[in-house]
């Protein structure tokens, strides 16, 4: 049986990503060894090292006075790296979900935390408006996609000040205008490679301003400097991200991603709105996240939950359990998932509700 | 024609376990999906985690009161994230080598730092005796294996103080006897997994002791808590490092591999000291790495060395050209290498020698 991967991640990436890692760790470029057993340092990594920064640069669009580095470990460990070398005083953080809120909590080690809005009295159910940004803050702080509830920013924001965004579950959707950002940073193991690796995309002018001595491997500054290899790095998720970048500009990049992950989205949103049985838990469609779709059954219909549980696995539905902060179900439409797949759970949802 | 891989790290690693890798990468345990697309919180990947942990523990022997913890990222994280636990005031190094010296460094951002001694007089190429470890220190730090110089701190010392390691280049390649040790760490890239994994084992009860905020990524109770699963870890690594533990088991554990250590350093170092063009840089046996084999050509045959690099090169050895920092050739035999491999770079050398 076919299986359609929904899990909101670590998440499906291309197939082609997939062979092409399997391939390299059996011989890794015929050299006759694997990837996982050749040196960081070897001219065979370094090439895939600098052709990934390139690709990465280049289907982002990321301007001139930014670098890019990849890390270690996941977004958390970002949470309070950012501000270890940005905090010198306080930062403002928008609170749009769970990760956001644990991100506001690590920069309270570090300074004065102002948080600008909340939407957690509606379980994160919307993307706060009209807040204003402190213009005294050291940076303001986003979190553009909130994997657990569905929501998402689907627009680049203005900030009067440094902005510093976590996109861990949705870079690479959709294109970005990054000279509007100072700070971006994910854990690449959505849109990108599997779990180990971060991204951060920096505007190198504001590093180096805060008081506070920085521990080497904090200091971001460390990483640009070695172009990512000061230590080593996590050569196997590097080799796959460029191997996904690569399949991403063969499709025509973030413009026409961003194309399929709208017809995507709506397509499931639409059956959703449509349904009896089912109901969003984003009602507003421009905070609706095109990359996870988050929905219940309705209030008389809740004790189907279960059933459409089974049901949907036996025909192959894999990961759509909701968080249990939500509840329910979440569809998470990533990049490398295809609309059949969208299409296959939308079958299985109305054959359900046919049947009930 | 056949390659000897020498790597010094990433490096060699069981073909089983490469091959079982690259299997899960194409299809885990034939659920149909990759296991780089798989929820970190499946129960597949649950028995993955759950079985490494344990089996890591058994084959280290490591008793109770010690947990066991997987981390993204790489050793050169824990040097500020040890001192950021353990350090109140005072902490004492023992610096054998450029890591160690580096660890050194971090914890001084942290609090005061004693050099216990150095052996940096003399390019790292021997282990410092004789020294005191100072019973007000938070933690005496040591570093077991040089890679980069070749030398070894091969039985377990008595410290009157915590005891702190870094394994990263000879953790499963010998016994150690942990209740010495207050915490051991490491990268996983030489004798467990690819790049991008960390371990630490650590003695619960002397944590918690520094009067310092730390945070959460940072702090190592939040992983113990979670059993490595606080954010999302390298499932990837933690798969490899899980094949890998199952090949030492099957072979003995670490008594029978330090034996099988123990033959190959010994043949590659009686063929250094027996020859008339190569001498190894370690001239105390006791010192000499069983992991990192670090030899030069004598200084009349200096310019020989070149040549030796393509020479060996031709007959497939690979990765034995020596640190900068060093010169010349290193061979790392780490517990994957096979016996046959060093036999294939002692007749290279023995070769080499009969023409010039």
């Amino acid at each position: 049986m076919k299986k359609h991967n929904f899990n909101a991640g670590p998440s499906i990436l291309p197939r082609e990503a997939i062979e092409k890692s399997a391939e390299a760790i059996l011989d890794f470029n015929g050299i006759g060894l694997s990837i996982l057993e050749i040196s960081h340092r070897s001219k065979e990594f370094d090439a895939v090292n600098i052709e990934a920064m390139a690709l990465f640069t280049e289907l982002l669009n990321i301007p001139d006075g930014y670098k890019v580095i990849f890390l270690g470990g996941g977004a958390s460990t970002q949470f309070f790296t950012v501000p270890y070398n940005l905090l010198q005083k306080k930062a403002a953080y928008l609170v749009t979900g769970s990760w956001a809120k644990k991100a506001s909590k690590e920069a309270k080690f570090f300074g004065e935390v102002q948080i600008v809005a909340s939407s957690e009295d509606k379980n994160f159910t919307y993307v706060p408006k009209n807040f204003v940004i402190p213009t005294d803050a050291d940076y303001f702080h986003i979190t553009t996609n909130n994997t657990i509830f569905g929501t998402e920013l689907k627009k680049d924001i203005d900030s009067p000040v440094t902005l510093v965004a976590d996109m861990s579950s949705d870079i690479f959707s959709r294109p970005v205008d990054i000279a509007k950002y100072g700070l971006i940073y994910g854990g690449a193991q959505k849109n990108l490679a599997p779990a180990g690796l971060t991204f951060v995309i920096v505007k190198e002018e504001i590093l180096g301003k805060v008081d506070r001595p920085i521990p080497t491997m904090v200091d971001y500054r460390t990483h640009i400097k070695n172009d990512s290899m000061f230590n080593t790095p996590p050569v196997f998720a590097i080799f796959t991200a460029l191997q996904t970048l690569k399949w991403l500009k063969a499709l025509g990049g973030v413009g026409e991603i961003q194309k399929k992950n709208i017809e995507k989205a709506n397509y499931l949103y639409d059956a959703i709105d449509e349904s009896k049985l089912f109901v969003a838990t984003v009602p507003l469609e421009e905070d609706r996240s095109l990359m996870n779709v988050c929905f219940v059954m309705k209030e008389e219909y809740k004790e189907l939950e279960k059933d459409f549980q089974t049901f949907s696995s036996e025909r192959g539905m894999i990961g759509i359990k909701g968080h249990r902060d939500v509840g329910g179900f979440r569809a998470s439409l990533y990049n490398a998932l295809p609309l059949e797949s969208v299409k296959a759970l939308v079958s299985c949802m109305q054959e359900f509700e046919a049947k009930h």
